[in-house]
């Protein structure tokens, strides 16, 4: 991977950013966040902005560009990465270590006295605008909106954004109408007394009215806005795919219906300006509910006194628990990726050794394993098939430039998804196709307790998934071992494989209680850079727990794994694993073997079933 | 217990509420916190102005008093005691359950519409100001500061604020002089841009100065308040124990001093207007560093471009890190403490089963075990002495209605602690003087899993304690148990028994990062309503752990307990324990014989000895 050389485009950028045709003033920073104007986190080609000026492509960073310096900010998972995608014009500061200072500590430190730092209004959300502008305020500079995005001014030949065909979910995919998810979303607003409610996260659009679309690679979503009155609905949407009679239908947008779920059509570009008209009609306490995250553009059109903002919406909460069908929905896409897994690990078993077979290779096959699987869609993300001292890079993705060989003298790494039409999966398996040393091995085991303790855990009604996160670290803590990222993410049912409001962290402060229906990851790792990467992931299902007491009668919960997929037992070290560990590795292996097992059969796919059937023996400790 | 009877007192108040001669406006409510003008845990008689208007004198709680309502916030640890000392004029408010309003919101949901909400601005935290203030406000009705304390106004017979005189430390305690306190002080602010620091919290100013008081009983403070400039410092401190010839030549007041360490002499009274006279003269970037839980009333003297506000100082994080002085010194309160613990409990051995030993008298003859040890000044808390259905109190202290006889058929909770003039200690016990069920020894033997999971965690550099906290609770988690409380708190030196920046629990997310040679508890628990309640606590020292691997070069922490006081292991069903779990208990026995039993045998306990050797003798697992 070369680095993009981005003298050029700075020089550039810098003279814009004193053009008065765009500023009123000069601004001597120019902040570019990750985002689009919807705060995603996969973006459409036209939104890659931040790649676009620096070269670095990961899915978090954001740039900022002095007249003097062009630094990048990005997390653990991207700092291999990023250096080697920026050129010397960039200084990479490294999120989470102690002596990286903020964006805006860095911009006081750097900048001269009074300076303006500019920014787009719609890219920025709301919660960190203020942050930011409050602490450069205090400094004596000031955060200014730019409307004119700075990138695109010097993007000559940015993409058009996407405007793709919609899918319409029927009920026996999403369990609820939209109907009654409009219903429900009223009376959370009834609750808190606000009168609107502004869906600007392109997930929760998709998810109320029960649509995908392909507008953004990997997340089934499409560019729209919504604005749900108590008795109107405005959806903003471009193009023609409103036109189509199943859409129109599934909306009943031609049928005669109750004006309060009678659905406006409107531009999406005219969101700002009806947004406008909404603020200007609101008398005392008729409250506007927006997403904290939503855009500065977008919530400062709310006057202040009658937006009612939180961090997670209404829809990010009640999206985030799975109703009955989605949660079959997600076990039977589980199953498929699972047949397409035992496929891929069966065949690189025999390719491997005959050094033909690179990541990227890997990664097609794997690609075309899931794709001959029903409801199959699309990718769920960037394939991450990373072997040796690329596994080391967290979100590697194969290029031709870092293209690796698979051998039987280095671990795989392969961390992978998909889109079915009922339910997203994303799982991570590690693997040695020779023999792995001893201290390969006791890495795995350490990584392979964490995801045991996490998978296992037993924890009461309403704990935060924050509390579970040290869990997934202990056994890699008693040896000084880490991992620099977080254990779990939420999970969408055929929708974005990051969503909201869950996770495993020790990063997150503000995540909402588990629920049952709830969806996470579990995926503790280990890297050791220039060397290799472990990771063991599944996605699991929040479900009750039976105990032997119930403490002032809360209840307890646990997690199910929905991915089925073998862990290579070649790479663990027995002796290493307890006995109650054991029996989870044996039991989880047994439940591969019967689910999985009688679906290899059914698609009469007899090989991969062999490969299941040993890679699924039982383990036996040394007592 | 009764409850306090309320009715003539709420009336008074709400007669106060309306009176002009201390309401510019009526107040339809007024809220009347915990703390001190210092926002103190622990607090003078004079200032338990909130168990004077309810009866609740447990160490956390808000009451809010509106013309209809009475209302109380506190936590877990309170419930009962809260419950069983207000009368029915209250409710409470059991703050942490799902359906609790915060105070912000409750008031919201009772006021009329524009109402004002009274405080008396010096016991209120500007942070909590902040916070109130703005949910009020958006909701229509205002936070409004009332000078003169209403409850003092019906409060007839309260009583002095304390001037007790003060205790000098010398290096020999401390380990580093005021002076150089000062210097270390300055080089902060100087880092931070600051010009002034204002030191609001007792301990810190006692901290600071190297000096100790008795003010308030428990924690060795005074009242005052200090201001510290880059040349200047200035105490504010009442009384005649200035004019103490030790203190003077301790704080070199007679002296020829460089003038950045001649120390000025103020009022207590007078801050206000010095901070206000400090505040006048200030121009831009000389800003004034306080604590963001200083009062509203001293924050307030400060404008708002000049003050630089955090949630910890820079002393509270000095101070917690204890150096070598210290920590020796809190080595020796800790063997002193367990002799005198070794002492109470062969004596209850011998007399609980005569059935004369009440909750009081076992209290009171720890306190006169403790009074026989070197250096000993006061107890460090209301000692919890509390037996059968007394001990689900969590902060239960034994009054004569409440006093129950210790008795071979119930389980004993003591949680205890003193100050010495070289350390503090807090240490727990639970213990049996008969025959303890299987299930209280199941319960107890997952909370001693939960107490070896912490003090035997090994974690990386930079780990915040709160994410140790669910370790605690694994093992109580898989039966369906858990307990309302934190696993930990951070302990002064010779100071607070609580004090931050550091602690184990699932509610603080503000902690600083463990560092070696912090102190804090480790305390899980179990308590089941009207039967008993089990804890284990021991005090424990940060400090380096050796590992196999060093992920980063970060190093690794672990936990040496200060507290060696032997676990009685009548109460352990050791074949819950693992290995691992046993040999920790050994180990651990076999530091308190050696080091408790060579301080016994120094003093010539030759009984307490003999009970120390047969507590200590080896646990065996049946394999």
């Amino acid at each position: 991977m070369s680095p993009k050389i981005t003298t050029e485009l700075l020089k550039q950028l810098r003279q814009v950013m004193k053009n008065p045709k765009y500023v009123q003033e000069p601004v001597q920073a120019y902040i570019v966040p990750s985002g689009d104007a919807h705060q995603s986190e996969y973006i459409a080609p036209c939104d890659c902005r931040r790649a676009f000026i620096s070269g670095f492509d990961g899915s978090a960073g954001t740039a900022i560009v002095t007249e003097q310096h062009a630094a990048m900010w990005t997390d653990g998972r991207y700092f291999l990465q990023a250096a080697h995608q920026m050129d010397n014009n960039w200084t990479l500061m490294k999120m989470g270590l102690k002596d990286t200072p903020t964006q805006e500590d860095w911009l006081v430190s750097v900048l001269p006295e009074g300076s303006k730092v500019g920014v787009d209004p719609f890219i920025i959300p709301a919660d960190q605008w203020k942050r930011m502008s409050k602490v450069l305020r205090s400094a004596g500079h000031d955060l200014v909106p730019v409307k004119e995005n700075l990138i695109n001014t010097i993007w000559t030949d940015c993409p058009q954004r996407p405007c793709k065909p919609l899918i319409t979910l029927d009920l026996s995919y999403t369990g609820v109408s939209w109907r009654d998810k409009i219903v429900a979303l009223r009376s959370k607003m009834a609750e808190r007394k606000v009168m609107w409610f502004v869906v600007t996260a392109l997930d929760e659009v998709a998810w109320l009215f029960n649509l995908r679309g392909s507008d953004v690679e990997y997340n089934p979503v499409f560019f729209a806005y919504a604005v749900i009155g108590m008795n109107t609905i405005r959806l903003f949407i471009d193009g023609d795919r409103i036109m189509d009679p199943a859409v129109r239908e599934h909306l009943q947008l031609d049928s005669t219906l109750e004006p309060e779920f009678k659905i406006q059509v409107m531009p999406y570009g005219s969101i700002l300006s009806e947004l406008q008209a909404v603020g200007a009609g609101l008398s005392p306490k008729e409250k506007v509910w927006l997403s904290d995250k939503a855009s500065y553009a977008l919530t400062e059109t709310v006057p202040k006194a009658y937006r009612y903002l939180t961090p997670y919406t209404p829809i990010c909460i009640a999206k985030a628990v799975k109703n009955a069908a989605e949660t079959e929905g997600m076990r039977r896409a589980h199953i498929k990726d699972a047949v397409a897994l035992c496929e891929l690990f069966n065949w690189l078993e025999k390719e491997v050794p005959k050094g033909t077979v690179t990541e990227i290779i890997a990664a097609d096959k794997a690609e075309e394993f899931r794709s001959q699987q029903k409801d199959f869609v699309e990718l769920s993300f960037a394939t991450i098939s990373s072997t040796g001292p690329n596994g080391a890079i967290i979100h590697y993705k194969p290029v031709p430039e870092t293209n690796r060989t698979l051998s039987v003298n280095e671990i795989y790494l392969l961390d992978s998804g998909a889109q079915y039409k009922d339910g997203t999966t994303d799982v991570t398996r590690t693997m040695h196709f020779g023999t792995p040393s001893a201290y390969e091995k006791e890495c795995f085991t350490y990584v392979l307790k964490g995801h045991i303790a996490v998978s296992a855990a037993i924890f009461p009604n309403g704990t935060k998934g924050h509390l579970l996160d040290s869990f997934a670290r202990s056994a890699l803590w008693d040896c000084g071992l880490d991992y620099l990222h977080g254990t779990g993410h939420g999970v969408g049912s055929f929708l974005n494989v990051h969503e909201g409001p869950c996770g495993i962290s020790y990063k997150t402060f503000a995540d909402e209680p588990l629920e049952a229906g709830m969806i996470v990851s579990d995926e503790p790792g280990y890297y050791e850079d220039g060397s290799f990467g472990i990771r063991i992931e599944n996605v699991v299902l929040v479900i009750p727990a039976e105990t032997k007491y119930n403490f002032k009668n809360r209840g307890s919960l646990t997690f199910e794994p929905l991915t089925l997929v073998p862990i290579q037992t070649k790479m663990i070290d027995v002796n290493l694993l307890t006995e109650k560990e054991c029996n989870w590795v044996n039991e989880y292996h047994q439940k591969c073997r019967e689910v999985v097992g009688a679906e290899l059969e059914r698609q009469g796919r007899h090989e991969a079933l062999r490969w299941l059937l040993r890679e699924t023996e039982s383990l036996a400790r040394v007592q």
